[in-house]
């Protein structure tokens, strides 16, 4: 696998707002998207399993830098790239393209947790998990 | 209790679309957001118990008709009523209004549920619940 | 063209909510995803024009009936039908499936409309748009 | 007025996830209803006017870094800090808390533009909104 993951999605209705462009916050969903695609192409999920315990990657800091606004229908391609893997988080950096262009570059770290009655309880991320995502790092 | 139980609230920047109005999906996140205040007004939450179990309120329909548009900081007075009430579903009506306008109108139907492992199972909405309900449709 | 129109559309992380399932507004932005794919398979936007002023479809009415939830992941199926075009609106259902089975069906009716500063004003719908709507509906 | 503006939000139904918490996006949102909730209390609106043309503040870039979960019906404080004034931007810091604890923290940036055909033109902020800012900054 290319170490950059990309996904095309074009801006919808529902996504632009009165200014006439993508609204700030959906930069972030879109970051998501390509996150649980770029699982879903291991052959696995963003929500997993430890074997046992249900997985998941609550987000613990997130940030965008926006320097092109994106309007309705525009067709853009987000480029995924493992960051930064540690024992229990992961970094995602994503670029947001639209014919060529860079419009975006944002971050979003999650922390490997199972979930615990009502609570998350941060783990070191599993073995197989890990190993993926290092490989994938230094591709 | 009044039979009619109204909410204020103002159309915030996101909730628009490119056509500067608020998105017709969002007039049904309002009327759930009427429907969950007017649950708390009862000292309850749309997401309760039937003592043991969880219960929530999966929808089986909503509708609205759209008589005018909503702007960016309108101030809405969404005027929730209890339209229905059978053995396992309430139908709320709820009506938009702005500036003393009548300016949407929809319903919401849900079926009281309990969560059996990953699905939804209908049951007899609980009596402590079914008599408010009720009561306040015959308000 | 086929008289049905199809998209295929995987339910979102964020467009889940705690109960794991679609929320039941997100099926309105979905039927407007297929709407604007639908226009855009004919060449055209849902924000269009007259050839002087621009056109918009704001809704009057929309509706939907769930028969199963759909989760995190779940590919979509949302198959749009043209179901009545008249001098001024156009009315379209759509019919969600998930593994070949419908999970839910609604309706949308927008009304062609130009903007006139603030406001939209209804208009017949261009001739030319027409034209197509009326031929999709009857193929 | 005091120097840290804060406002009060319950966290809805439909902005949580399948996880059961405010999905992370949504901070962004809430981070700009504070904001307009800001400028509403100053007389103002966040779209506003030089006097001739529309004014409106495209982000430049935000963050957020999560602390703590929050969940249905939780009932937040958004506190909203001016902490930069330029000449043509403001930077606001927002702190989230639940039940008098911090439970995120972020930041957003937008540049005074007005908006020229379809792109918008970073200008000067005008002098009156920027007494204002400065002045509450200084507060």
């Amino acid at each position: 696998m290319d170490k950059e993951f990309t996904v095309s999605r074009r801006v919808q209705f529902c996504e632009t707002d009165l200014a006439g462009v993508l609204h700030f916050s959906n930069y972030y969903r879109l970051m998501e998207e390509a996150e649980c695609a770029f699982w879903r192409a291991q052959g696995l999920s963003v929500i997993g399993s430890d074997g046992e315990k249900a997985i998941s990657w609550p987000r613990v800091s997130s940030n965008c830098e926006y320097y092109a606004p994106a309007r309705f229908e525009d067709e853009l391609e987000i480029a995924l790239t493992v960051v930064e893997v540690s024992t229990r988080s992961v970094t995602y950096q994503a670029e947001f393209r639209c014919r060529g262009r860079r419009i975006a570059a944002g971050r979003v770290t999650g922390v490997c947790c199972v979930t615990v009655g009502n609570s998350f309880e941060p783990v070191a991320i599993p073995a197989r998990l890990r190993e993926k995502l290092e490989a994938i790092r230094n591709s």
